[in-house]
């Protein structure tokens, strides 16, 4: 999904204090979806999506496992690997989001810094809790 | 990969000692691949075989979700879902492994008990710290 | 809590089936509080009080840290090597319960197998989750 | 370790650019040790104190529960509410660094901004990870 680029003759649109990399979609965005975050650099997006490709694939191949009928530890031993595989994607989320949003929202400082810090910090608990 | 049928005529082989819940596949299996194990009920195979669809369905939805460059906060909330989806399957696999597996080794006592029980606890402390 | 000296002339009380490494207090023992239990070997006991003893240390060297308001990061590392420490703890603890009142209880069979194998199970799921 | 006062007379010395949320000791500091921070409101650091100290009981506790030879599974329980109470420590200075000490050094930006975020990413990944 790229970004329209504005017609020709379009004014420029007054500049948003937050940084674009982590600005919502602009007019019509509902907030609540947060449509659009230009948080993911190409190359982070690329790899992302190829790790999570191979996280389908290691759900797959459980299932496999099961239809097969293998011996529950190897079961096991490959949940272990999808469930690490699952919490680096995870980290590597995380990082991005503090490298941009929650740090163009501090940078800006106010309520948003503050939600922002506050809404991290509930998705970190609940990384380490689950 | 289904256990060949013997050909007619062929001997019934001597019961093994070890009850059906937790038998290889008899002649012509493979130690290490233990092709096939009576440890799951057909009940218990159809719920974990829903459950993993499922969760493979999430880690297509993450995809999804980053193609659209979607929140990342409510990214993160999906991945710990799927992680704790993850972890109620291995948890229940173990306890029909321990049911069954370990709990007929016991009871059959000497080295296979020993062997059974060290190896549930390798799989025990890898869910642990993963 | 020690075990009290039968009065001498008491007779030998006929041999429970359990092995002894699980085997509750005997007459006088309040079935909840399990007063007390052969699994763990003299060897094993003095390891975990030693284990402890040095968690122990670890919540007083982070109280230190706090006091003296050390850099955070670091208070978090000290965290994090106690975690890891009580983790192992519980791995072990864990281990022992397995290779001796579970599969006490499986070879005896019945109702108390299935129960031990149930509680075991649900320690192994707070051990996971927490 | 307090920080010494400076003999009377001392020139006052330039404000630091950081806010006094997570400043070093100043002259005299030695990085590595950051040997003081006033990340913690004094609110903050008696209530983790007095958390520490009970976890420090519980792990006294744990010791007695060895020593009287409990009951395997009760001393699990105990081991898994003292990582629960532990974590929670962690998450809340977690969260004060995130507020306090990272806050500040993104809204100096620059490289310490970067070097305090990525400290803070792999303190995260141990925890999860632990």
């Amino acid at each position: 999904m790229s970004i329209p680029e504005p017609p020709p003759g379009t004014p420029v649109p007054e500049q948003d204090e937050r940084p674009p990399d982590c600005q919502d979609a602009g007019p019509g965005d509902v907030p609540t979806t947060h449509a659009r975050h230009g948080y993911l650099s190409s190359n982070h997006k690329a790899d992302y999506l190829r790790r999570l490709r191979r996280i389908e694939g290691q759900a797959r191949g459980l299932q496999r496992m099961i239809e097969e009928e293998k011996y529950c530890i190897d079961i096991l031993t490959q949940v272990s690997a999808m469930t690490s595989a699952l919490q680096s994607v995870a980290l590597g989320l995380l990082d991005d989001h503090l490298d941009h949003c929650v740090a163009a929202a501090v940078t800006n400082g106010g309520d948003e810094a503050e939600e922002k810090l506050k809404e991290a910090s509930k998705a970190i608990a609940r990384l380490v809790r689950s």
